[in-house]
C-alpha cells in the first residue's frame, strides 16, 4: 500500500487507529479455545468487529512466534483475512547485517506479505536497507519509544542531539516517507511537537494509547500533519475489553470509541 | 549451560569455535534438495562433521523464518540434533518491551530450548531483563556488531563515550557475566584491547572471521582473558566450503583448521 492510499483510507474512515493484535492464549475467551486454530478464530472475530474503525492491523510477532510453528500458521491465516484495503504492520522489530535483513524482509513481505516491518536502528543503514528494495512496503524505525527503557540509550546525546533525533535525522538519507515511518512514543506535548518538526512529512507509528497510558488528543494536536501522519496504535483496550462471549461487540464498542475522536482530532488538527 | 561448564568445554575441545548454521537452500548441495527436510538433512550433516572441533552452534532465525512455519521445524529438529553438551545461540536480535520480550524468551528458551539469544539494546532494561528470568540462559547483547552500518548509531559519541561503550558500561548493572555475554565486531587491536577493559569477565561472541574478513589472532590475542572469554564464530567459510557431496567432510577440513589455530592461542594467551 503507497502512503495516498494509505491517507484514503484515513480520510474515508475518519480514523487512523490501528488495532495490535497481540492475542495471548491466556487473555483470549474461554470458550475460544476448543476452536481448531484458537489464535485464528480470536483475531478473526476481532476484524470483523473492528474493520469498520480501523485502517491498520499490527500482530505483534512475539505472540505467535512463541506458539511454535503453529503460531506462524495463525499469524499467516490472519493476515490472509484482514482486508486488503487495510494497512498491515510486522512488529518484529528486526535488524541485522544486510544479507540477514533480506531474508527477513522476505519472510514478512513475501513470504507473509506485509505492508510494513518495525525495524530496530541499532545496526544502522545495511540493517534497515534491506527493507527498502521492496515497492510500496515500509520501514516503520523506531525513533522513541515508549517503555521505561527508552531512556536508557534512546536519550544519550551528542553535541545537543539525542540518539532518537540522530536516528530520524540520518536515516532520513535512505529513503523517503513514501517508505519510511517512526515508531514515535511521545507522550509528552513538546516532544511530540519537536519530533514532527524534525520529520515533518513521516507518519508515527504511536504507541502507548490504551493499557499503556497517552493521550490521544495531544498526540493528535502535536503529532499531526497535513496528510494526517498517524496511525494510533491500541491493542488490549481493545481486543481485551471483554473475555467473555461479548468480546467482539465490546471490542467493537471500544473501537468506535476510539474512532469518534479521532474523527474530531482530524477535521480540527489537519 | 552455565559458564563453568562452557569453560570445561572450551578446556576439552581446544576451540572457542561457533559454527554459524545460515542455512540457505539456495546455497546448499543441490542433492540435498530431495531430501524431506533439506535445511535439517544438511544441518545434520554439517553438526555431524564438525562438533568435534566446536563449543557453540548459532543458527542464524532469519533464514529459517524466510521458510515460514516450515522453517521454524527445521529449526526445532537441528536443535534437539545438536550435542548437549554444545552451548547454542539463537541469533535472532530480538528486544521489544517487557511482556513483549518475555514472550520471545518463552519462544527462545522453553519451546526450543536454546541456551542464548542475542538481543538489540535499543528499547533497553525492561526490553533485556525479561531474558534474565531464566536460570543458565544468556542474553547476548550486541555492542559493537562488524557490518559497515555499526558506525551509523554505535559510535555516536556523547562525553567521550561512545554508544557501543555505554551499552557495556550501563548494561552490567542489569546481569553479570554469568548470565550476560556481548557481540563484538571488533577487527581492530586497540579496539578489541579497550572492549575487554570495560568487560574483563565476560564472555564475547566474536563475528567476522571467514567470510566477512577478520583476524582470529589479533582477537584472540587481545580479547581472551584467563576463562578464554570468547566465542570466534563462522558460517560460510566452514558451512559452505563446497557445495558438492563433499560439502560434510570439507566442512569437517574447516573447522578443524580453525580448532587448531585456537589450540595454539588458547596456550599462548591464557
Amino acid at each position: 500500500m503507497n502512503r495516498s492510499q494509505l491517507f484514503e483510507q484515513i480520510k474515508k474512515k475518519k480514523s487512523y487507529l490501528c488495532v495490535g493484535l497481540d492475542t495471548d492464549l491466556q487473555k483470549i475467551p474461554k470458550h475460544l479455545l476448543s476452536a481448531a486454530d484458537p489464535v485464528f478464530e480470536f483475531n478473526k472475530q476481532i476484524i470483523d468487529a473492528t474493520h469498520k474503525y480501523t485502517v491498520a492491523y499490527k500482530p505483534n510477532i512475539a505472540f505467535y512466534e512463541a506458539l511454535g510453528p503453529k503460531g506462524w500458521e495463525s499469524l499467516q491465516k490472519t493476515l490472509e483475512y484482514i482486508p486488503k484495503d487495510i494497512f498491515t504492520i510486522a512488529d518484529a522489530k528486526r535488524g541485522d547485517i544486510g544479507n540477514t535483513s533480506s531474508l527477513y524482509a522476505r519472510a514478512f513481505f513475501e513470504q507473509m506479505n506485509f505492508d510494513s516491518i518495525t525495524v530496530a536502528p541499532y545496526m544502522g543503514e545495511d540493517s534497515v536497507k534491506p527493507f527498502l528494495d521492496f515497492k510500496n512496503k515500509w520501514v516503520i524505525l523506531l525513533a522513541h519509544t515508549s517503555n521505561p527503557g527508552s531512556s536508557d540509550f534512546q536519550l544519550f546525546e551528542s553535541n545537543g542531539r539525542k540518539l532518537y533525533e540522530e536516528v530520524i535525522r540520518k536515516s532520513q538519507q535512505w529513503s523517503t516517507p513514501d517508505q519510511l515511518m517512526y515508531v514515535v512514543g511521545a507522550t509528552q506535548a513538546e516532544k511530540m511537537q519537536s519530533i514532527r518538526a524534525l520529520a515533518p512529512d513521516h507518519f508515527f507509528l504511536v504507541p502507548g494509547i490504551g493499557a499503556q497510558g497517552g493521550d490521544l488528543e495531544m498526540v493528535s494536536k502535536f503529532g499531526m500533519n497535513d496528510h494526517c501522519g498517524l496511525l494510533v496504535n491500541s491493542a488490549r483496550a481493545i481486543i481485551y475489553a471483554s473475555a467473555e462471549k461479548d468480546f467482539s461487540k465490546r471490542a467493537s464498542e471500544e473501537a468506535a470509541k476510539v474512532q469518534q475522536s479521532m474523527e474530531i482530532y482530524l477535521h480540527a488538527f489537519t
